[in-house]
């Protein structure tokens, strides 16, 4: 059973995942590369290597899309929490659920490669899992992610996101909490609606627009490229958006991928969706986004300790070059 | 100039380094590896190369150890901060200090190859830059780290460690310092101090110790095999700890070292100094303390999202075969 464990300064959790477990001399060498195409447990005609689909969209017949529980989770869906001490440490069962989203059944695609049929689809996948996954009482939190290639930590090639259901709320999101509930308090406004309103006015970040949403470059990226995607209407939970505003969120994430891809020839990434914590449902003064990361440079040293970032590239530099980008 | 810019959500600062700046394509290639040793601007000979020495050692009759400013800063000595909004954002000049330790002459080593001697004169060398730094009126924290292997973000081969002196106190800390404030409060004791005892204690997570320290796998790691060396005497700030004491210190760290180079096969690792900020100075609640993170792991979506991390390795296990690891 794997274990989640909380640093006693800080209060952020662990998950020491004994599914994974790995000897010290393993890490000694490389992982091995994504399997090739040769096998592939995503493809259509290896349904019965990933099982249990607990979701699957069939609007072109076959399936278009399947999410089902990850072979190797980092958390057990089956168990109780049992949280407990140890001296002054806490910690309690590894339980949550993790499952994948196999965005598509081609092979050979990225999700950039998708047309907005196929990455609206994805978007209502993360919808429907989050709320099933909301009805468990034991979770709190659903954190929805994507790693594009291997130096963004992907180890299969098909492409594909993940879910990771909590059992407590994440520290960076119990951070972005406290710091939008802070600003509200002062201003009586969402920092989110705020952000937006001001990047439109100002446009030197601003990369992409529709009516929906605004794609910028954030005033202070932490990596190079950094891209946020914000919603224009006033929503803490992505679960509880407007799913007719869908389309237009494909076309906003589809056109920034697509001009990442260009600008920087096809990096790896990651994708990281936000969204409020179950109990924080309704907040007036959170608000959902995607944030998307091509993976440029590394965490090193002075990250690790401090939390500072040293980015070489100004986010107005970054969103000129993008907005100009044919996609 | 570089500029410091605040995320106006989490309050994390950022450096958007002028001097580093990178144009996109830039990214699409791998930068260089790390030069070779036919021409080391850290070697002796090349003093030309790296001038402007602010510390140097020179115990050995030629130089031990010196001190120089980054070639490539990450921030600037000159300048005033000009702390300024720009609508709901703060930014200010990118003013600091980054300055490189050259460990040793020797181009063929890495810190763990040298002897006690050498390794304390490192620790002195720490001491000697932060207690200089401080003296500046408008820096609040120095973070000294250091980057091995090109995985870690090493840049040279020649072993050094660097240090930044920043006008900020780095988010890291300030949750590390509100977390152990929040402690204290409840308690009346030091985290750190109790985290000590009770790693001794038990003796499940203790990696080596002498009279001075202790060496753990933390409770809760982010990364397999992380590595803590924690004063077994109270004080917030390293730069006043007893001076004495850091031949122990040296001890303790070569000894963790090169039980991970001979366990994990030389692995590229990050190094942080973890002490309290300026203003803190003698705090009851905050001790200060290393960290040693081998690179085994990328970080990916998950873990920028969440913050949380999923470590393969229980730190009893990554412990156990450290301990019986002959250095």
């Amino acid at each position: 059973m794997p274990e989640l464990r909380k640093d006693p300064i800080v209060g952020r959790w662990v998950i020491i995942s004994t599914e994974r477990a790995r000897r010290p001399l393993e890490y000694a060498h490389e992982p091995p590369p994504p399997r090739s195409a040769a096998f592939c447990p995503f493809c259509p005609g290896y349904e019965d290597k990933a099982p249990h689909e607990v979701y699957v969209d069939r609007s072109g017949g076959a399936w278009t899309l399947r999410v089902v529980p990850n072979r190797f989770p980092a958390l057990k869906i089956e168990g109780h929490l049992d949280r407990q001490g140890e001296g002054l440490y806490d910690k309690m069962n590894g339980i949550g659920a993790h499952e994948v989203i196999i965005e598509t059944p081609r092979h050979d695609v990225q999700l950039h490669d998708l047309d907005e049929d196929a990455i609206e689809r994805v978007f209502i996948a993360y919808r429907e899992r989050i709320l099933d996954l909301k009805k468990d009482a034991r979770f709190r939190y659903v954190m929805v992610f994507k790693n594009q290639g291997q130096a963004a930590g992907a180890s299969l090639e098909h492409t594909h996101s993940q879910l990771i259901a909590l059992p407590v709320v994440p520290i960076n999101v119990t951070e972005m909490m406290r710091g939008a509930r802070h600003y509200f308090e002062y201003k009586e406004r969402c920092i989110f609606c705020d952000i937006s309103k001001q990047e439109m006015t100002d446009g030197r970040r601003v990369i992409y627009e529709n009516p929906g949403f605004v794609v910028v470059a954030p005033f202070a990226p932490k990596q190079p490229f950094e891209t946020w995607i914000l919603p224009k209407t006033h929503a803490a939970s992505y679960e509880e958006a407007d799913t007719k505003s869908f389309r237009q969120l494909a076309d906003a994430v589809r056109t920034a991928l697509r001009k990442l891809a260009k600008a920087l020839g096809n990096p790896p990434y990651n994708f990281m969706l936000h969204t409020a914590p179950f109990a924080d449902r309704g907040a007036q003064h959170y608000h959902w986004h995607v944030e998307i990361m091509p993976t440029l440079q590394k965490v090193a040293g002075f990250e690790w300790g401090s939390g500072f970032y040293i980015n070489p590239t100004p986010p107005e530099d970054a969103a000129a070059f993008l907005r100009d980008l044919d996609p």
